[in-house]
């Protein structure tokens, strides 16, 4: 069996785009010639010379927070960092290659992305995760959820089965379900030094797999880098592992990754202040012996679709991700674009291109501002882990915490419910403690695929160090969070 | 029958959505008592600080085509222009009410869209389109083609009818498509005072429905002021008689209006240059004896979705519109965009938010502005009508216009094809010439329903002047197109 166009979708094969005000499809008749300087009275796409926008100047910063380091410094060193201008002027028009000017990216465009945004992601993945084939490519889309969500409909006809970690980000099973695909949980190994994913139960389970009661899975989805909610990260011998079974058993991989590009190192009691960049890594350390391969650089046959976003890198409010697939799959999500919703805003993207390549310098110069994120939030997690650590609660044996080695979530085990007969109960009870504290955490019951499925699994909260303002917030929130266990165990687990 | 909600699909009711990191359902424990500070370790947003841009500035012009005005002017008034400065300024954290810093702006919002747009929608609709009933709202969509189609998701099973006039937006069918609808032509009247539908077809349409063939529509799709491709408009009291035919067979009214507050006075021959706006309408003029009602001012009972969008008054590459339409259809719209695709780009409504309030003044200032972009689209139609009417072609009677009273679109009409028994092959051929003399026009057949029951009325083509250039172009384009019908003509109908 070659190539993977036989696990597509009906649905998505199915469709087909076309415009109504493209040339006749016609063959056109003798002696046609076409004009050297056609006009058009076809389109309905405004002039640019209609847009309200005449330019954009986007003013960045040199690392992330610097408008804190800003705010605390005195008069004298506002008025230098302003003096060095530090931003990018968009222009109406502009015949400068790979930027995107105002009457591109105000412009109606294809649904696929405007194409030096398509290039760089391109240019991105060659650089950080290349394929191990080559008729792949990128697409554009709104955000992880659009990807995921054509991802599903690019695969899943109604009754087809998807295999998804027990504990996962939730909106999966409903873009799953969309297509009308039966998701089917596959145990985590919550021990320290997991891989996530129970290997043995997955190979099991693929081994014993009933088709007179299921048909056989046609993918498999997994955040196979700092994974949510429990953070674990497989190491590239596990993936070659999992994908010799995708090979084996005929299924796609949909590997999600929204931060997997924030490399963790393991925990060190911090003493940095967050502003304090100088000890980041070099760009070629980085690439070398830190971030994690994905599936692609181990797929030669395309059974890999990779769901990438802007989101945690550079913000959520652009809406505008991407998705790297074997050819035929891009082309199916393209159709998807041209006949359901059209594609991510030509704003975004030209303010993240012309960001990129106008001011950070391409792919390294993106890279660098990511390991200055990843400093950031090393900086973070080892804080978080250090509050737990010294707690009370911790030395006393009634929590665990697993060092991530990406991303921005940690699994904060409750020991003491370990092997409690009403987990989820008291999980709940416990949720309530937490919050009079003063602090929110998501319940890993909360992230099932089948909460009954993953109940003895589920003592566990999720923690993101993501949202806090400052370092004082994520001393804060640890330390309310283990006094509130504590004084639930304290209390005889209750409230 | 009170309501609208029994017109709900069946897929649209049974979405919920919801959110795993929000708090726990169950009531909480006695003694519970919310913290007054409470901090996140929740949810997966990251924290503005991470962020690369620190504020943007939108610098902006005073009325449509500015900058060829300035291109074409002496470098003393271009440093006259500047010194003028027209921009506003968007931080990262601003207490101003109504206006958006980019602490929201790029951040995960509601995927209903940020409120003080909506809000804005809301006021806009008050002003220009009032309903007569009270439970309506607005919610923001990612432009005009996902609104219809989440229109269509929330009105359509399988198997229902959805009436749509015969030469239309033909995306729209895939979109009524993909939620299993089918679509059924309703006859045009292309004479040229009409009001678009043929009302006697579409009363006897639904009079004789047959129900055991197919269900009775369960909505009608209009582009009701400068139809698409036919440019024409419905006056009032033709709304009145098709909105009484919608409360008889109880049918929803889906109203795609992407352009009609550009409203365009009867054709007069063209004397002023584009750039002169001084004879643009008051505003009050404008609302009072100009701007064609919505059916929402007639609609006392939830009985129509609105379809707006911000591609043609701002600009395409927003993709961002909005949705007016009573709160339970609202309500399942916002649903679907939970759990299919979020909401619009954060940016984007950033940006035409503080655009609007923070420089044009609100809704009123918003309105001038499109004043502005009527007193050009008005010259642009006034001046390709004058071209056409001073044709060859025209004068001969080979060709006939009809002058639109809103919007951006024209209909041409073939005269000596009229009854012709090879209409569609002979406007192929027709095109074939057009686009040889170096102009692109889009063929009435192209934007059929259902071709076949369409052929007699097919012999016209959809000019645009909404994509030129500037004055010449129009002009230009105008005396190619009448020129290759007056050749494909002498040359006995044949390219």
């Amino acid at each position: 069996m070659t190539g993977i166009s036989h696990l597509i979708s009906k649905r998505a094969k199915s469709r087909v785009s076309s415009h109504f005000a493209n040339a006749p499809s016609d063959q056109p008749p003798k002696g046609f010639k076409p004009h050297e300087k056609p006009l058009l009275l076809s389109y309905g796409t405004p002039n640019d010379g209609f847009f309200p926008i005449d330019s954009i100047d986007v003013n960045l910063v040199e690392f992330p927070f610097e408008h804190q380091v800003k705010f605390n410094n005195s008069m004298e060193n506002l008025s230098l960092n302003e003096q060095k201008k530090n931003s990018i002027h968009i222009e109406r028009h502009s015949t400068k290659p790979n930027l995107l000017d105002l009457s591109r990216g105000l412009q109606y465009a294809n649904v696929e992305g405007h194409k030096p945004l398509i290039e760089f992601t391109e240019d991105f993945i060659k650089r950080t995760h290349p394929p191990a084939y080559d008729n792949w490519s990128s697409i554009l889309t709104t955000g992880a959820s659009d990807g995921l969500n054509k991802a599903c409909d690019a695969l899943f006809d109604p009754g087809d089965v998807v295999l998804v970690e027990e504990f996962t980000f939730t909106p999966f099973l409903r873009f799953s379900q969309n297509a009308g695909a039966i998701a089917v949980p596959v145990k985590i190994d919550l021990s320290n030094d997991s891989n996530g994913i129970d290997f043995d139960y997955l190979e099991n389970l693929l081994k014993n797999w009933d088709t007179s009661k299921l048909p056989k899975p046609k993918a498999l989805y997994t955040i196979a880098t700092g994974q949510n909610p429990t953070g674990f990260t497989q190491t590239l011998e596990f993936r070659k592992k999992i994908y010799k079974l995708a090979t084996d058993y005929d299924f796609i991989i949909i590997e999600d990754d929204p931060y997997g590009y924030l490399t963790l190192p393991k925990y060190q009691p911090p003493k940095k202040n967050q502003f304090d960049l100088k000890d980041h890594l070099t760009l070629d350390d980085y690439l070398k012996n830190h971030l994690t391969p994905s599936y692609l650089e181990i797929d030669d046959i395309g059974r890999v679709i990779r769901v990438e976003t802007f989101s945690k890198l550079f913000a959520p409010g652009l809406r505008l991700g991407f998705i790297i697939a074997e050819n035929s799959i891009v082309k199916v999500i393209k159709n998807y674009g041209e006949t359901v919703n059209r594609g991510a805003s030509g704003l975004a993207q030209t303010v993240v291109n012309n960001v990129i390549r106008d001011k950070l310098g391409g792919v390294d110069g993106w890279l660098e501002w990511v390991l200055k994120m990843r400093a950031t939030y090393s900086h973070r997690k080892d804080l978080l882990l250090h509050t737990i650590y010294e707690s009370e609660a911790y030395k006393k044996g009634l929590v665990d915490v697993i060092d991530p080695k990406a991303g921005m979530f940690v699994t904060f085990k409750i020991e003491f419910l370990q092997n409690d007969p009403n987990i989820v109960a008291k999980m709940k009870e416990l949720l309530w403690k937490v919050i009079s504290y003063g602090v929110s955490v998501v319940p890993g019951h909360n992230m099932t695929v089948d909460q009954s499925f993953s109940t003895e699994r589920s003592n566990f909260f999720r923690l993101c160090y993501a949202p806090a303002n400052n370092d004082f917030e994520i001393v804060e929130s640890g330390k309310r969070l283990t006094d509130a266990v504590l004084e639930f165990y304290e209390n005889g687990e209750k409230f």
